[in-house]
Formats: C-alpha cells, structure tokens, sequence
C-alpha cells in the first residue's frame, strides 16, 4: 500500500518547507515538488502541517498502583495518542518488588497480546529491588529485548522506592551497557515524614499531597541524583520536571557538559497547585506526582524548554476514573491514587500554548516532541523526522482548525479530561503509522495490532554527540 | 540543466539521511531513495556528506584599509570560497566619512561588476559618519536595495569608528526597521592610548598589536553594545568574538532571552597570540583584529559554539600580501594592515578540529555554517538547507579524504596561507551553486559571473522565532 | 577638656558591649567598666548606642550646578549632618573645565573659610578636562592637599562628562599613586540623545527624566569603568548606584577578587520613580541622578548592602530649593538643577528602616555609615570606630527615641526635606567632633569652625586587605 | 588576681589599635592608652599582636571509633591547644547507637572529670538512632545541659550514620529550639558501595580513601542536608568542607539569604590528595575524612573562607597514633581509624599561610578563628573577641617568631605531627583563659582543671541578623 502527502508545510526540528511526500513499504521514499507518482491513497494537506508522529516516552498503561490498575487498555491508550499525534509509546515495565525483571518484561507483553496497540511501543524497565544477585544479571542482558533505559523511583517510601545504593548500582550497570538512567526524583524519606505528619494532624484533603511534597524534596534528589551520575559515569534523563529547583542543577549539569538529560510534562506547564483546591472533592483528578506547583514554576519550565536545559515533552500518562478510584481517598490524601490523563492533547496543547502564543518556535515543538525523544531512546532515525527511509509516522495537522478539549471526544478510557473545556486552534487530522492511517477524523480506522513493539537501541549511539 | 546526485549521506542542522537528490531549474525538486529519473549530469556522492552549501556573512573583499587595499579580487575569493565549499557571501560595505551610502553602494556594484563573482553575494552596510542628516534618510531606505544588517565599528579611533551616540542612533533606525545592527566590539578610545604609550616606548612589534587590545576591551564594547541595543529595542550581532570576556555578556543576554547574536571566527579557534611572535616579522600575518589572544580562550569559544551562545562562524576573511601589504608595519605594528586570510578553509577547519575531534556534531557545524547564517540575514529557506524548493548550492564533502592546507593549492590571492601545512581529513569535492557545479576537485569550471547579487529579507521574518 | 560618656552600648562594625569611655585631648583615651575618672562633662548614654560618627563621602556643597549653585553653605550643612550623627564629609571639588585643579581646591577652601564647617571635612578632586598638559602633572601631586580620590563624570553630556580617553588616562594615573577613582557612571551620549527626543516630542514633565536615564545606561557605564579599571590596574568606587543593572557587574567583579567598590545612597532605598509623578510640579524635589527607579530595585539594593557587594551608604546631598531652583524646569525637565536632600536624616533612616526593620545588623549599618567609609578613604583607624586613639568623633544614640523627619527640624538651608513626615524611632541626641559636643538635643553647641580640613592617606595603604 | 597588658596591638575582627588592657576577676575590665593601674602580672606586649582566644569548635577528644580511641586525653588536647592559641574548645558527645543522649553526655563528662582540660569546653551532641522515642524527648530538653546545636553523620553507614528521615526529624526538632544542626556531608550509600568494591578489587592502599570517596559524595550530601533545612526551617551549619562541589551550594543557599553555614579545616587548605600516597605506609596518617582532596580545591577553599561563604575554621582534631592505630589497616585501607592531629597548630598556620601570604586580612583571621564561632555556638560576646566584660581568654602573638611544627615541641599525645618541619612566622607566646595564663613559652603553667565546661546560648539568639 502506497500513500501520497500533497502539497502540506513539512516541518522538522530545523526545516520547515512545502513539498509532496511519497510512502512505499510503510517508509518514507520521495520528497519532491508536485509529485506525479500513482499511489494507493492521496492525502491532501494543502494548508497544513505535515509532522513527525509524535513520541511519548512516559507513560503508564495498564498500570497496577496500589491496590488500582490505570483505567487504560493498551488498545484504548494508544487509540487516544494516535488521535492526539502520537505515533509511538515507551512505557515503564516495572519489577514487582521481590520478583524478577523477566517476570515484569512478561506481563508486560501479555497485557499487550490481549488489548493490542494501534501505535508502535517500546518499554523502559524500573528496577525497585536488587536483593537477588540475579537481578543485576538480568538487568546486564535486558538489552537483548531492546530495553536500553532503566527507570528508578526516588520516592514512594515502602512500595517502589530504591535507596542511594540500589540506585548507584544501576547507575553503574547503565554505565556498563551504555543505558540511560531514568530517575522519578524526589526525596521520599522526608515525604513520608511529611505525609505522616499531616495525617496526624488530620489534614486530608487533595492540598495536602501538595505541601507535603515540597519542591525542595524534588531539587534534592534531582540533584542526587546528578552527582551518583558523575560518579558512576552513566547518562541520567529526570522525568516529569516540574519546578525552578529541579531545573537549576540540571541547567548546572548542562553548562558543564555533563551527560544529563531532563523532560517535562503538559501537567506542569498548564496547571498550578490551585487546581487541588477544586471543591466536591474534584481536586483529587490533579494528584499526580511531582503534585502541581506555584504558578510561577510554569514560566520556568517554558525558559528551560526554549534553553534545551529541558529536551523532551512527555505525558507520564496515568489515569485513574475519578469515581472509584480517585475517591479511594476521600478520607486521606494520601490513599487517592496517583496519576493524571494526558496522552491524548500532548500535540494541541504544546501547539497552542506554545507556538501560537510564541513560547516556542514550530521546529522546537518538533525537536521537544518527536525528534528529541526518538534521540535520546534510541528510535532514531527510524522515528522522529520526515526524512527519506524513515518510517512514514507522520501526522497531517491542521493548524487553524479549532478544537475543544473534552471527556466527549476523547479516546482515554477515563472518566474526566483535565483540560476539559480548554479550546485551542489547531489539531491533527490525519496519523500514519508505519505507512498507514490509523486515526482520522479523530476516529479510529485500523484494526487494534497494527502497534508493534519496537526493541530500541542505545541513546546516541551513533546520532547524538555534542552540540545537540 | 538538470543533476541527480547519487547515494549521499545528507546533512542538515537538524537530520542525516542517506538519498538522492534531484536538481532541475537550479532548486532542488525531489529527495527520495534510488531515484529514477533522467538528468543532464549525474554526481556519484556514495561514502560522501551532502551538505548545504556554507554561507560566509563576514568578508572584505576589494577593501580598502589605510593606504592598502586587500588583495583578492572579487572572482578571487569567490573561487576560494566555493573550492573550499561555501556558496554565498554577504561583504561589507563601507561608507566613506564624509560620503554618502549610495556612494558606497555604488563603488561595490562596480568593483564586482569588473571581477565577476562566482557564487552569490549579498551586502551589508557599515556606517560610519552621521553628520549629513541624509544619511539617516538613506539608511531607511536601504532595504530595497537588499541590504538589512548595518554595521558599526566601535575602535578603529580617528578613521572608521563612530560614538556611542551615532551607534545609538543607528540601533534606533534598525529598530524601526527591523534590521540586524552588527558591532565590532572594541573600546577604540582605550586602545588609542595604549596604541601610543606602546609607540612611545618604541614598542614596535607585532605582539603589541595584541597587548595594546587587551580583552578587557572587546568585553567592554560588547557590553556596552548589548546595553544600548536594550534602550533601542534593536536586535544585536557581535561579529568576531574572540575571548571569554566577550562571550560572558552574550551568554548572559541570551539566557534573559534578549535579541542578541554572535560570532567568532576560525583565526580565533586554532591560534594564539604566541603566532605573533614569529620570528623574521612573520607574526605580522596574524595582525587581525581582534588580535590572536591568550590559548584559554579557545576552549571558552568551542563551548560557546556547542551552547548557541555564539551561533555563527564566519571568516572575517580580509588578506593581505605579507610582502608589501603586512610589511608596511615592519617599523611600527599600528601600520600593519589588520587582517588574515580566511575564506577558503573554514569548512575543512571546522570538519577536522570540530566534527572529528568530538568538539560539535556534524548538525551542529551545518547549523554554524550554513542553516544559522541563512536565518540571520534573511536567505533562509532560499538558501542554508536541503530541502524542496531551496537553491541547489550544494557542497560534497568527502569525509575521509586527507588535505593539507597549502597557499600552493589556495585560490585566494594572497601571498601565503595562516594553515599553512596543516592537515586535514575531510575537504568539498565538488560545489555546486544554484545546480551548477562551479567548483571540482578544486578547479574552477565556471565562467565568473555566475554568482549573483542576492537582495536578503528581513531577519527573521518569518521563520525566526524563541526555541531557535 | 575631658569627657566621660557612661554606660552606653558601644557598638563598632563587629562588637556590641556596655561600657565607658573617657576622652581626653580630642581622643578616646580609655575604655571600662564602671570608669572611676574625673571629667569635664559627663555624659549619662545608659539605655542608648554608642558609635563612631558616621562619615559621608559624597556631598556637594556650595557646590555650583549650570546657572545656580546648592543653597546650603558649608556651616549649615555640616550643622545638620551633625544634627543626623555625621562627624566627618568629604565632598567633590571639581574642576572648571578649561581651568586648574588648583583653581578648583582654592574656591572650595576659600567657601569653607567663609562659611565655616562644624565637622571635619575632606575633599575629592573632580577632573572634567585633561586638555592641558599641566593638568596631569596638578594631579599627580595632588595627594601632598591631601587629596586621595578622583572622580570621573560619564555623564552629563557638554557639560563635566569625560570621554573614555580622559577616564583612562585618570585611572592609569590613579595606579601610580594609589588613588581611588571615583565614577558617576551613566552613559551620557546614549541619554543625550533620549533628552533630546524627549524635548523635541514635547515631553517636558519631571518623570521623562527618569525615562530619559534608563537603568542600562547606568549598568553599562559601571561595567566600562569596570573594564577599563581592569586595564588600568586601578582601584574603582562607583557612586550612588541606583540599580541591579549596576550592582551586577560590581557583583561579579568582587567574587573575582577585583579591585571594585560601589556605594548607594539613602533615596535609592527609599524612594521609586512614582515620585516624579508627584502632581503641582512637586516631583522636581525628586530629580537627582541617577533617577528613582522602579521600586524591585530596592530590595536588590538591600541585598548588595548585606553581601558587601556595596559598601558604604553616602547621601550624594546637593540641595536645590524647590522655589525658584527646582521651578527653573517648570517648561523643561532638563533645565531642572540635577540633586537632592540627604545629609541630615541618613543615620536614622538606615537604623529605622535598615536595622529595627531586620535587613541590616546593627554592626553592618556602623560598617556602612562609618567603618567602610573611613577606610575607603584614608581616614582609618583615626575616623570610623571607636578604639583608643581615634577621634573622638562619637554619636550618642536613643534607639527608642521616636522621630519625624521633617523640614521644620532641619538644619539644611533647602526649602523641602524629600522625606518629610516620616517618623522614625531612633535619633541622634548628642554629636561629638574630636571630643567636643556639636550638636545636642538638635541644638548647635559649638562656634563654626570647629570643623577641621583632614588630609586624607591613601586606601587600605596599611589596613586594608582580602576578607573585608 | 588582675594583670595587665601593655602595649600591644589589639586585632579584632574589625578593628586593630594599640592599647593596654587590665584584666580583673576573669574578665576584660580596661582598655586604655597607658593604663597606669596596679596589678598582679604585668606583660609587656610591645610589637605583639592581642587576639582574642581562638575557638575551636570542632574536635574529638577521648572518642571512640571503631576498635580504638582517639589518643589524647582531655588534659593533653586542651595543653595543646592552649600552646596553639586556642581558649575554648567544644567536642562532639556522641550517642552510642541504641543508647540514651544522657548516657552519652554522662560519659564525655566523666572523660573529663578524669582527665581535666586547661581550656573551658562546650559539647555539641551527636545523634545516630532515633529509634527510641525517648531519645527525641531527651533531645528537645537539652538545652537545659547547655548544648544548642547537634551533629548528625549522613556518612560511616553501618556504624554512626542516619538516614533521612532521622536528619529530617532531628532538623525539625532543632527548627522548634533554636538549635544549630551540624552534618558531616558524605553520601554514605556510594562510598559504601566504592568501598566494597575497591576491597573486592584488593584495593588496599591509603589512596583507595581519596578514590572512594568523591568529591561528588560530598557535594551531594551537603545540598541534601541545605534543601532539608529548607523544608524544616532549620539552621544549617556544614563542617569540614573540603572541596568546590561542596562550596558552590553553600554559596547558593548564602546568596540567597538562607540559614546556611560552613567550615573548612586546616587540612584541606594545606594537603592534597597525593599525602595519601607517602611511602612505607605513612599515607595512612592523612586518612580523615572527607580525604585530602585535589590540589585546585585549596584555592577555592581560600576564596570562600574570604567571601564569606565558609565562616569559620575548626580543626576536627581527631588524632591517631600512626603506630598501633593507624597500622590497624595496613591490609585494608578502610580499617585505617580516620583522623588527623591539627588542634594545636590551626593559629599558626592560619596566620602564616593566610595573613602573612596576603589571603586574608588579619581581622578575617580573627574572625574566621575566634569571634565567628563564638558567634555561631553561643559564646559571644562572652568569648570571640576583646571588648569591656568578656572573658579574659587572650593570646599573645609575635608575629615575627620564627616556629618549626614539629611532634617534638608539641603537646598533643599522638606520635606525629601532620605539619612536621614546616617552618612558620608568628606564633602565640603567652596563652590567657579567664585572666590566667595558662601556657607562657610554649609550657604549661597551670594545674588541669582550670578549664570549664560551658553551657553554651543559641545560635545567634540576640546579636547574630543579617548583615554578619
């Protein structure tokens, strides 16, 4: 099957040009001025963008916290990212304390034979506990299923959290392979204090996740973190940023070089700490971890994304229904599972917000969510660019179309949207995957199995070096 | 006339790709993978870069200085530059004290009209006196004929410098016209009085031209031009940074986000100020200003490169004949010439002691030499990238195939080379402007003439934005 | 004369103790407890502070500016800084241009015999003119009048500024002898040609002369003497900053351990641009320069004073009377004499708002009013604490006695006090000047005269090094 | 018994005169120019310098660790440290893990009862198990024992050191009181797993001390403990900083105004890494910890100690016998106990190395030795400087007295001195305690016991604000 892209405004991380795109054996092959080439489908996109599928490299799909399960199937996750853009996930298998890595790897994949994904994936591994020397054996071969990152909690004091050492292990093993270390970077030992402490005093309330989580929990780990990576000599990427203390050190890092990496997510950009004040309980949907800041951390995220101190825009998708499972907590914070819905209006909203109200450029948009990502997980050049040979994940986005974000509309499984309401000018209309449409008028048009799982290679093994 | 190239490994800022490019009406029309399509010449680039030609917006050709005019003519330095893999210029202008800006317009036209370029040329206008109020008009309407960067000296005391009130002014009018005001950096007022306490002393070595600028200075004048472009309101491009002095205040300004540039040079990357004192006055080649400074620096500058803190690398290519130009100063360093020979080895440079020596990646050199010089005076995206539609200026570079810099090999007129002996790997085989192959294997196969004024629009006009 | 002053709290730049002290032949003879010695007069300073007479190191008295001249005379200014616990000023001779140095010392001598001081007094040397060569010479002998600071206007375009020629010839002079150079630093060329738009649009109001002076100017013209310093190898005090732009680069030269001290003045603390909007043209009381500015300045200001980035609180006193002085600008904001009230309230302004309001220690105010200023200028350790063997130039203190600032209680000749009506707590109640009492209760107790010419050494010639 | 000091030159940390002082019933009665009054002793202090005592607020006297026990006595480390200069010492009780804070306090009393001091001594208190819940009662009354600043261990995992939730719990009880918290910064985790793995590799010299404990683990920890006390409100003070990484976020938390504090001691100004590596085993005599570090970190060691962003010098006086004791890891670095001898040379050194070398002034010194601690650990204005009411605890220093460091001419027990043979300028020669003199001539001349225990105030509870 053959497609041809008409006459659409192409745009890369550093290009932005009209011409007519030619797709062959699910690739990308020619790109030219009105193409005269016959071809099983035209698309015409005259007047529009033509992008890079979208990447999403955090996410939580089918994910068991707590005594919970995201609300997500892997068929309907990857149907919302592909509504929304996005062309292909990479999410966190992670280890059942106490259990193997393989074990995880396994239900990993199990989950995802039954509800099967419309989008291309691809899987982090957590580590949470070391204490069978053969974890670290199987952590040494993991790369063989095209696993090249591995994830660590910082936080989460009696469920997934790893100490100093466990961490600085991994970090020694990253350094071995070549991986990426992906730290959750905030400091759970004086968390639980915090939160003990508020539970005591009968503070209960979805604000209470907030002040119990200070940003300084998150700058101390970041930082931590930061310096185990020079020791160990391994390549650190902090996951979901949301605050000034957090970004300064790896601004630090940055200026010198070091091989430090760091996102951030919509949630942060978009939402401050007022949210959880929402009466009737509604407060509990924003309890996501890092929690929402003080406003005036949004400014700071934006700086750091222009600057590169920030490389990449993920979702950390994780949803929860509000009714049942949100309201697990209603009588304490602390038992309100934690996770927020974002996969689906990534795109738009870093369109709108940041390009049409001039926070960023087009071909930075591009670089923080697709060419970035598609770098730094080792899916490029395969993924992340239009460019010839590569595979044709592209997304037809029609920058004047208005749109209104809602539950209504929405392929997410979950029962609220937290950007419900918010209308922004610009969305996609048209997502291929490897050659094909899956989604189109918002509207899912390929039968669930069309995702495969993409084993990844090792971040910058060959593409990345100095100067980007 | 129509050109296929075969097989390269294509380059830009931002991606890396192997394809065939197709070239009719001198514009590139198709990218694809084993393209089948007849053309007038076909160019093997297996195993080679293809890269967007280099744009070099910092040359003196035909200029006079002093009593001494440089030494290449326009068809010269052409050839040197596009045997060397840049396919456009963009030279200064000068206006004559006392005269008008048409005059000076004029004067370049002609000396151009006589020895025919043979790559494309644009201008900038350097002001230098505005005493007749015309001038003022003059320079509002300088747009039409193309130009949209005015240029300012800050030193050069008592011949072409202005004060800070002409400076000021001009920024305003760039403000109100949105043009680039470009600044050599200096604080003339204070090498003028180390100038003559070195004279009186019968200090009169070439190493005095270094000692009496000492990098306090060009700090300084960078400082005080960012400052006042902050009153004007006016966008800012420090041309030929040299030292760290001068990238602090730069690196400070594009951190708060301001609209301010810069450059450095090759001269300022591989030598120091020890080359001034070569024996038998040799050193008087490395007499350019600013002067060679102390090693440090250049590590300072490379980091500056890698951080966007400077985004441009030019040549500030101005030659001299050491015999009979260079030892006009044998006497008294300040009547030496001030100027090196530059144009026609930059790329080779960059490639070998940038690319291979880790210090940039290969986008990052794409995005110094050519992308980032295409957007700041307004060529891109005719010109600065491989894409559909662009200018077919085109530069393939084998990777791997050795060259030692030599005069005996150089096109530039001048009586020696400043590389003199080095060798490099990695050197342009064939360059193409506007799908004519004008230089191959070093020789020029154009009839001059082919190279073309280019009128450029405004800085970042349109495509120009945060993020980038 | 002898004078015994009981159990006050003795307070100096780093001990704070309850003691006595006695005074004998103009000097503190003895320090202890319960001191059983007899003495002229006795003074009862239990329940109040005891310090060393603040010292002021900038002010302008009879001092002429464009067509009019400041209205105190050196007897009722000195009367009121006495009044405010100033024991000591030193003030700006300056230079007529075209005229001597010496010309300049002997008009202020001559106005100084007229109207004699009451406190000690010292002067600085204003150079506006280096045309004549003899110039150069008056100034390298200029430390046998005592004479140990030169200061530099960079501003006030026509009239005294200097351009950078002037400014480095005086600093390389200045490393000869050891001397200070003192720098009003703002860009005159650039605000030159803002004054003159501002005029030609009409723009006649007191608050265009704060626009007309934006904060760059001021940052830009501290970071060229900087510089040029820097070059020179000479010792720099920047006066009266007003503002972050300035105190950015003072910061950052002092972590590098550079020779560079900045001072600000009491109405850059307490005052912000809004007053120049102040309606009936009562905002003219407000022009000095540099202007009020925005009030986020302040607390930058407070910042510097406590990291010792600046070191000393002058008042740059220089009254105009509002009548018939100020109202000379009714029709045009530039013809409005350029200075403001301050000898008289600095001490308790600095104690109310800067101690009891928590932004100082007591210690760090006596090291910024007299520790800091003496030795700056030479008159350490004989001025600016209280050990054996200084001066007796004391201040008895009341901390709880409450105060109203105002005009109706001044000792200046001015027409107005910029801060009438607020009421402090915390007064100067008795001012001694080598061992005499000059003011008490408000009152002068001592014939004019009392004040002495003091010869001033050179900086930290013997007592200053790293660490303070 | 009174005496009486004449002539010398009194240095504090802001002033520095001539005078006599006239010493009765312990303390500070007189200071006056020629005191002609009657006393027991008279010194004549002509051409000396009279420094208040110095502080040493950092020791470990009679300590257990591991194995062993530090080798001096409480009799032996205070003669030493008189001879040195040093009046008041104050040493770190340390609870036994799973013992009571009052067992230890009981314990470090009756040392000292045994062994009586010269000196006077405070005792901070060092926390290692929170376990108990009584232990945290026991700490919030022991204020009420005269101990207001307590030390916990982030390093030595498996013996003394805390995790987080013990730091924090501690910071927040130190928060409610008014304590300083003190931390040795080492992340404990890291070396622990460097430590193994070096052990594992039969990594068994000195050196593998340096190599295992990065400069990194230390930079780490100190930012951990600073975003702690962030949360907690507490203040913060760090001991023994000894490298860049530690520095740069000390200067952050400073710049900013935060209650954050450190030391360094004289081993990291005067020895690197490479002592480590002295032949037949001697290396071993320079493990302490934090290690010797690289020899760039001493000059960044100097700059903070005179910008004030390290406050103090201590000397964690922590002596071993080389033989017997340090020979205990002869096969195994990490059995080496880790300490070094320093209580007795610390005002020499700082003298000749940092005054007489132009590093810092003589008022830093004092400063830096005597008043700051004082100031920080509740001593002042009874102790730390020489004014009218203090304590009589003075040194008289010639500083023109040549002195060789040498294990011969030294008090302390150990079998070494770590300065052996270097020769110095200026040393004390008539040490004071309370207006006794206790060491003349380097002899002690004092019966034990003279020294008193102390109960020390809070932090800066009535003269510390900002500003000092």
């Amino acid at each position: 099957m053959s497609v041809l892209i008409k006459g659409g405004r192409i745009v890369t991380a550093s290009d932005d040009y009209v011409a007519d795109i030619f797709i062959e054996k699910e690739r990308i092959s020619l790109i030219g001025s009105n193409l005269k080439v016959a071809a099983d489908r035209v698309i015409d996109a005259r007047g529009k963008y033509v992008l890079p599928g979208a990447i999403d490299p955090h996410t939580h799909i089918e994910f068991p916290f707590g005594a919970t399960t995201t609300c997500d199937t892997w068929t309907s996750a990857t149907t919302a990212a592909a509504a929304g853009g996005t062309t292909t996930v990479v999410d966190f298998c992670v280890q059942t304390p106490g259990k193997s890595l393989g074990a995880a790897l396994d239900s990993w994949h199990k989950k995802m034979d039954k509800n099967k994904p419309v989008i291309d994936v691809g899987f982090h591994m957590a580590i949470t506990d070391l204490k069978k020397p053969e974890t670290m054996k199987e952590l040494a071969a993991i790369d063989e299923a095209g696993i090249t990152s591995y994830k660590l909690f910082m936080a989460y004091k009696g469920a997934v959290m790893v100490d100093d050492t466990t961490l600085f292990k991994v970090m020694r093993q990253a350094k071995e392979k070549g991986a990426v270390v992906m730290v959750h970077a905030e400091n759970g030992d004086a968390i639980d204090v915090l939160v003990k402490d508020a539970q005591a005093k009968k503070h209960t309330l979805p604000k209470y996740h907030a002040s119990t989580r200070p940003v300084e929990t998150e700058g101390e780990a970041t930082n931590r973190a930061i310096q185990l990576s020079r020791i160990a000599g391994s390549t650190l990427y902090v996951v979901h940023v949301s605050c000034k203390q957090s970004i300064d050190p790896i601004a630090h890092a940055r200026e010198n070089d070091w091989d430090i990496h760091g996102e951030t997510c919509p949630q942060y950009l978009f939402f401050d700490e007022s949210y959880l004040d929402k009466p009737n309980f509604e407060g509990a949907k924003w309890i996501y971890t890092p929690p929402p800041r003080p406003k005036e951390h949004q400014d700071h995220l934006w700086h750091a994304l222009n600057k590169d101190v920030l490389s990449v825009i993920s979702t950390d998708h994780c949803p929860f229904n509000w009714k049942g499972q949100k309201t697990l907590g209603r009588k304490d914070f602390a038992m309100i599972p934690n996770g927020g819905v974002g996969i689906e209006d990534r795109v738009r909203l870093i369109h709108h917000y940041g390009v049409t109200k001039g926070r960023i450029s087009l071909n930075r948009m591009v670089e923080l969510l697709s060419t970035g990502p598609a770098k730094y997980f080792g899916l490029y050049p395969r993924k992340g660019t239009i460019s010839i040979g590569a595979d044709a994940d592209i997304v037809i986005f029609d920058p004047k179309k208005k749109w209104t974000i809602s539950k209504k509309t929405s392929h997410c499984l979950a029962d609220h949207n937290l950007y419900e309401g918010r209308k922004v000018t610009g969305t996609p209309v048209v997502t291929l995957v490897r050659g094909k449409v899956v989604v189109e008028d918002n509207k899912l048009v390929v039968t669930p199995g069309h995702g495969q799982y993409i084993k990844r290679a090792n971040y910058g093994s060959k593409l990345l070096a100095k100067g980007k």
